[in-house]
């Protein structure tokens, strides 16, 4: 399902973990974090504040990174990292 | 083996991509990436470069996420999440 993923952007961390939170506590069993390029180091954040500081059920299931082509701004391609975090009860 | 493992810290990008790619060339078959903190997006986009545009024979085979406490410069301790990834032939 769709609404089983977070797309980690600019808004504060905290927000995002509470959306987890949110997700979970309404009766889902997993949610999936996604983030591209900086923001990869703040999903994994995300990941361990929830995981660490709020949840003792929901576990890191699953880790995987990779890579796309996205066209910035300027019109040009460019290949951008990404990260797909699983959290499981 | 300790040397099997690159940190990734404030040298350029293609600083690791070399160090890695020198490393699988002088023999080995597997290297490590570890990052902390802001360093875990540079971490996954080394990981794609040396994958998708220097070496076909190296994939991504394990990728780990984590945190630990550390003591920060004001002797506080905090939270760091950090990433590993194993490159392998």
């Amino acid at each position: 399902m769709e609404n089983d993923t977070v797309f980690v952007g600019k808004k504060p961390t905290m927000s995002y973990v509470l959306a987890i939170l949110t997700h979970i506590n309404s009766g889902h069993d997993s949610i999936t974090l996604k983030a591209r390029g900086m923001l990869v180091s703040k999903a994994v954040d995300i990941s361990q504040i929830v995981t660490r500081k709020f949840s003792k059920e929901l576990k890191v299931s699953n880790v995987s990174i990779g890579s796309e082509e996205i066209n910035d701004k300027d019109g040009n391609k460019r290949m951008v990292s990404f990260i797909s975090i699983e959290l499981k009860k």
